[in-house]
């Protein structure tokens, strides 16, 4: 029996990958006339990934890789002027209105009323917080946790800090590499629900998928049902 | 009788405000040619105050923050190569040495034979995880919390979801402000320890001190038999 349903937030909840794109877009057209757009989204993509052991995950650690991006592509002849408006456009997302995925609403509404519901999320801790408050949805939630990453050493602290068999958690997601495959290894249920768009770092190897049983839903609006019919 | 011991980490297990104070003086060293350090300092430390509600605490926002007030007080002049020294800095701080107070190791490794140790801080929280991994201390402690904010809200929270008292919990810190007050208002036991520096932000108006009890001692030395003798 599912005693506690876990749902990750970015792309699952709401939308949260386009507006890293959109970001990317003003980003290279800041630069542009120091090299050209490709180059740009490459160098800014090695320079998140390398961060990642630094600064983890959020918008504060993609506007400090922007920034450093500018300085090694310019090769320090980046403007005050040019930095001030990375700076700007990494506020700019944190204050972005919360667009919630298609169904969204209902689906965690209907689970609330049978299930303890969490959050289970990397990203900058007050930006997933204030968030979820903006997005409406908090009363639904009983528990946020805010993670540096997302394995299975993860997700078995987080079901046996709560009392609960593995067996008894489900998690939901659109990272197979995050939110499926270390809750499937570890014996939890896991149910995939695509996103449109999938930053290529979330990607996971195929060899891993097929060992591993998960559920897929091609939208949230089947996930109540779905629960329910679990033994 | 205590069930649940808590301690914050910066400036309680291990120093951390010295860390600020050397990289703010680094900052206006290298801003000298612009301006002087007093309104150096003053404008960083300003800024710093009005990005907690968009950025929060931690390395990350410091980070970015420096950044912002160089920006401001060259009036966009500052250049690539001092921004990149200042992304530098914040890089740095990320990996200095974790330096413990003295008799933390002790009294901590004490306290864990009779009582269950939690970490309450603020911060970044792959920064946090990873200096508590490096302090050594990592097994001592049962839980960790990253938290956006420490108000009677956090902690009450926190005793709930685990099933306990407000009495049954001691939360042991350096701040007045985050770690004293509030615990000590919602009726759980609150130990002071000061430390020799504090960020003016931590502070507390005497008002609010003097409708608490707490206690106060001048080092984490006499802490296990201060717990031992709790009713």
């Amino acid at each position: 029996m599912i005693r506690l349903v876990a749902l990750d937030a970015d792309d699952t909840l709401w939308h949260n990958e386009p507006l890293f794109t959109d970001t990317q877009a003003r980003f290279s057209a800041l630069l542009s006339r120091h090299t050209d757009p490709e180059v740009i989204e490459q160098r800014l993509s090695e320079t998140e990934i390398r961060n990642l052991q630094h600064y983890g995950y959020g918008v504060k650690a993609f506007t400090l890789s922007m920034v450093e991006t500018a300085i090694e592509l310019t090769g320090g002849k980046v403007t005050g002027e040019e930095v001030a408006e990375i700076v700007r456009m990494g506020r700019e997302m944190l204050h972005a209105p919360v667009d919630l995925l298609d169904g969204v609403g209902e689906a965690v509404r209907e689970l609330s009323e049978s299930h303890d519901l969490m959050i289970v999320t990397k990203g900058d801790l007050l930006d997933q917080e204030t968030k979820l408050a903006r997005s409406g949805l908090g009363d639904f939630f009983t528990d946020v946790s805010v993670v540096s990453r997302k394995d299975r050493a993860t997700y078995e602290g987080l079901v046996a800090g709560r009392g609960l068999d593995p067996a008894e958690f489900l998690m939901v997601g659109n990272s197979l590499r995050s939110d499926v495959v270390p809750v499937a290894e570890m014996g939890g249920h896991a149910v995939h629900i695509p996103y449109t768009e999938t930053w290529a770092h979330e990607k996971v190897d195929a060899a891993r998928l097929t060992s591993v049983r998960y559920h897929t839903l091609p939208r949230i609006h089947d996930l109540p049902e779905l629960v329910r019919g679990l033994p």
